[in-house]
């Protein structure tokens, strides 16, 4: 086991990877283009801070860096909804003691990439990759440096140049789609040196076309996103001077916006960002593959973006063991396999959009959620809601979605016929029912 | 009217644009990175004869070249479908009198570059785009050369440069997919002088999952395309040897074998190529704009490629026309306007490879065919077929796909209850209702 592995990308997952397979015994090399993060400031315009949940909780156990991370979470047990006259309303993740972490980008970053180098990987800053041989497995930089691996890992992330460098082959499926709204992130500042809101929660000002986020940061700040159209009515393209960017907070925001008396300035200095979903099939061409957003960039809105590249890493490590580190038989099996979970886990962030900034708010939604509780209360077995199976369990993404059309299904149903009982019992046969195909 | 407008690409699309505004009064100048053809010979692998439709002739009439380019033109009346025995079936392409047109592609684009050189516009061959600057207007060549024009437009093709530089802009949506199939072109040659087939038709063997095509050339060849799946059995990939070639041949396509008694040697010395289809939105940045497959590049099947690229000449020089050649609204108007009938005209083409590879062998297919024979000469103005819809008429393509799909709802209906008897003005009626909307 002396293969050469190239990583292009020290990113979350590249770092991650890199750690798993030095431990594995082989010689790791990671080529990153910006400038070691130790040395210089993070990039402008990414998200801050990230939700780690089950599936991406599991690889950082299997990679041994978990204990290491663990005392940077925040715990958030559920969301906190705001709505517009500040009045909360709280909606728990799952069951007791269920609850995702909130995470800085930056710090997990930092801590995996030592966590690589400690176990001896060379992790190579200023390295920006211009150029992949798919036949020879050379990887070329700007710095005219180039490397010749036995096996090339591209997790270089939504703009990949090791994806951008496949697009061009012949036969590559590709596709990339900006939704119509982007976003901009602001910071609430800790009060009295204390969080300004409370920590414990994924807060949330849904506000049916758009919405506010707000997670919750170490130095007790919190950092708030805006997810907004750039275009329409209200839109960032329509905020142009101070006084709309006021009235706008005051009328759709009034409670966050006590809490960051410089709305405005920031609101200003902030750069606007746009979301990108992208999708490519294959995901490997010889001795090169991709893994995490490289190889399926999604949208934030269910928390799923880390948490699904590195349940790639542990899907693809655990692939390569069973088939005793055989590239050629791996890279095929394992992107035959996992294609259908990015592709449901990609339309389930896109979903859960409308269900954060619209749904939550509504009184038949809630209503629908308590039916749900009970369901799950009477059966925790049987039924367990979409939201649990994506982020409390290792089911694959695709089967997650195809049981969730099927809750939602028996849902409409019985929220239909609002006249009729409520049977439980007849509830959980058809689900079981149709769960086997019936 | 001095605007100086770069165009790059000096295939079909992009001379045809150059010869018009040329005479509109622009200063114009065509970019092409392949030398001049008329000194150097055809790329190989891009199919060699193509169909000329209604769509496509407009436009030649518009730029006045048409008169030059009918004398190369071989009218096709139908398709002419080969069994496996043999056996000949005949199905019009409309009314008596219409047809479309065999044009050999290198013959029409040396007569488009030469009607661009005499309206006095400079093409510029060897000029090889590598850089776009959306905000300064200046288009870089990989001879070092650079251009700076009031108004650029990408005419260059399926895997455009133009369109490249754009994909790597903010908020860019694009996708590129490849069909299961490729094909290959083999060639029948004259017989004692004469055709080997008859010549006025369009050829087919279609065989379910695959089919072979021939279109006539002015020399007296012909041009067979096998659409063959790249893999799965039979497909390119099983044919790997002269006798699987020979059989292969000789039990799907008996009859076109004995026309090509080279049929191995062409076999393995011609390439295999992909079939593309590129979708991307917004078609334009600033003063830049793609027209024809460098904005929507589709499978071959509906022979509407060329003629939807001459299409989108025309409503592109109508609409400046219209708005005074104000680009800044130009282009979001084209783009707008036109999006949805590049859409269509991408589904339709991937639907008419089902219908000519499968159905059309079809005796259910036939009957069909013949039942929309029977209306169409009762109501000649009210229900004209899906294919003429979008091969002898200038209706938008979207709208011809919303009516089709009516009137394929319809047909469906009457054909199911095959018992009771057909009701033409009832029909008729139906169908009336649904296309306003009822």
């Amino acid at each position: 086991m002396k293969d050469k592995i190239g990583i292009v990308g020290a990113g979350l997952v590249g770092s991650l990877l890199a750690v798993i397979l030095k431990k594995k015994g082989f010689q790791v090399q990671v080529f990153e283009k910006r400038s070691d993060p130790r040395k210089s400031s993070v990039d402008a315009g990414r998200s801050i801070n990230l939700a780690l949940s089950h599936r991406g909780i599991q690889p950082l156990k299997l990679a041994g860096v978990y204990e290491t991370i663990a005392p940077f979470l925040i715990p958030m047990k559920g969301r906190m909804m705001h709505d517009e006259t500040g009045k909360l309303t709280f909606q728990p993740y799952g069951k007791e003691g269920q609850f995702i972490n909130s995470v800085s980008r930056a710090q997990l970053n930092q801590l995996l990439i030592e966590s690589a180098e400690e176990a001896g990987v060379e992790v190579l800053f200023d390295h920006k990759c211009v150029d992949i041989d798919f036949d020879s497995n050379i990887i070329s930089f700007e710095n005219e440096s180039s490397f010749n691996c036995d096996l090339i890992v591209g997790t270089d992330g939504a703009f990949s140049a090791v994806r951008k460098k496949l697009q061009f082959t012949d036969r590559f499926n590709f596709s990339q789609h900006y939704i119509e709204h982007g976003y901009k992130e602001l910071c609430i500042n800790p009060k009295n040196g204390e969080f300004g809101l409370e920590p414990n929660y994924l807060h949330i000002w849904p506000r049916g076309n758009f919405m506010l986020i707000a997670l919750p940061n170490n130095d007790k700040t919190f950092t708030c996103t805006l997810f907004f159209p750039f275009e329409g009515s209200p839109s960032f393209e329509e905020l142009t001077g101070k006084a709309e960017v006021e009235a706008f907070f005051t009328k759709y925001f009034r409670d966050a916006k006590t809490h960051m008396p410089d709305i405005t300035d920031q609101y200003f200095n902030n750069p606007t960002s746009s979301l990108i979903t992208t999708k490519c099939e294959p995901w490997h061409k010889n001795r090169t593959i991709l893994l995490g957003d490289a190889a399926h960039a999604i949208v934030p809105f269910y928390g799923q973006g880390m948490n699904s590249g590195f349940e790639d890493v542990r899907l693809f490590i655990e692939m390569a063991e069973s088939e005793n580190w055989d590239w050629k038989k791996v890279l095929p099996d394992y992107s035959a396999k996992r294609k259908k979970d990015a592709d449901a886990i990609s339309e389930l962030a896109l979903y859960n959009f409308i269900e954060m900034r619209d749904h939550v708010g509504d009184p038949n939604f809630l209503k629908r959620k308590k039916l749900e509780a009970q369901i799950q209360e009477r059966y925790p077995k049987e039924w367990i809601p979409l939201y649990s199976m994506v982020t409390f369990s290792n089911m694959p993404y695709s089967e997650a979605l195809r049981l969730g059309k099927i809750q939602k299904k028996i849902m409409d149903d019985v929220l239909e016929n609002e006249a009729s009982e409520i049977n439980l019992p007849e509830i959980i046969e058809r689900f079981n029912t149709l769960k086997r195909g019936g």
